[in-house]
């Protein structure tokens, strides 16, 4: 039986102010966009970031990769997708796909360590490492 | 004896990703720029930001304003001059002015609110008032 | 027979790096937020900001005013309101509400310019100066 | 003869507005930084961006990757540090380096392709190619 791996998709707009002199989007804005999928992503796998963080926990980034293929314009209606790539004991890695009419025109990942509130690195709570590999999940 | 308004000037540049499609400075941006006075001004007056955190005091803004005379463009040096408006019991005023070679090219205020970590507007503490109203202090 | 303003409102998400250290979003967003309702007033009205800037108008902002009632939270969803407040030969006012589940958290008003490539303020178009004004139509 | 290759320090301080609610500087910022890097270089270099975009040459980004090794936080100053890494024919790479007190905590590079007006890929200039390799300049 196959199970597909978890992953959004979330339809967002490129404002004005996120074009810059180039009239195309300016680069930093990506890790935004990317951002907004990873919520959603969390949202769905049950793994609130309000909830985390008054857990004492947090997952600041360690990597962001960002590959810009085709550039993306002020009022054009873009698809953020995000799943997650991999998990290890401290760390997960979600992976990144920014559409335009169903053509991908970037991409990149983000690595996150789970950290206590003094920003250092900490295992996973059970409950978020299951969560994260049930996204995973491909085939059995 | 004379003695002058407390005031600050701090010089900035314009960066990329600040222009837009119509190849200026965004709007939004000035009241970053703004606050990058204020900053400087409260560092002076011995009011860190960082400090009046921990001691649970908070100054959200209430009120912002921004007229924009002409416009700032990437790459272009910049000074922010900000000095206190005007004290009240539980409320204080910032004034802006952002120049270009010496000429006004943008001008504007915030009005902040002292409030505890609740968001509940409270009295400024003592030192905090003084602080202000020696800024303002114009004439003896 | 009464007919009413023309307002647009639009859904929005605050982003986490929209927020700041005091845990809400940080002021200067609320402006790049008001713009998403203008973008969409602006082409319900017929007036796109991609043809406008093509024909060599543009309508830079001359003042930007907001006042902060309650504060915005990461991952809150909030609705955009805008509608034209005043139309003049070379300049409109447009007024902005941020909702919160129906309360008002915000408003605000911005003041643009009708202008050519050269930053010179120019009579708005018949077109475009009609458009406005059917946005503001209020009783008959 | 050994020269070094060429490398430009440019400090800046992290503004309010750039932190976000886990009390850090929010992870986007840091591609805006590094562009304050790559301006400078540029302008060390020769290269002014204003110039090149007015000879219709644009340098739009390709890769950008950033490893996040310690958080910055608000008010802090920084050195970013910008030089280049490689040249090819059509494409130029950026290094990074973030500083707090001498100490990296941040670092990554970027990839630019030269680019006409329309976006498609061109060979870059002779002037252009001939500054970045002389930053590169190593040992003789």
């Amino acid at each position: 039986m196959a199970q597909e791996r978890k992953q959004v998709t979330v339809p967002m707009r490129v404002r004005y102010g996120e074009s810059d002199q180039m009239g195309v989007a300016y680069y930093a804005n990506y890790l935004a966009w990317f951002e907004i999928g990873r919520v959603e992503l969390m949202r769905e796998l049950g793994i609130s970031y309000a909830e985390t963080e008054r857990q004492g926990l947090f997952l600041p980034v360690s990597e962001a990769l960002t590959r810009y293929m085709a550039a993306a314009h002020f009022d054009e209606l873009l698809d953020v997708k995000c799943r997650v790539g991999e998990v290890r004991t401290r760390a997960v890695r979600f992976e990144y796909e920014l559409l335009r009419d169903g053509q991908v025109i970037a991409k990149g990942h983000t690595v996150h360590v789970c950290t206590d509130r003094d920003a250092r690195p900490v295992t996973f709570p059970d409950w978020m490492r299951s969560a994260f590999e049930r996204a995973l999940a491909a085939e059995t």
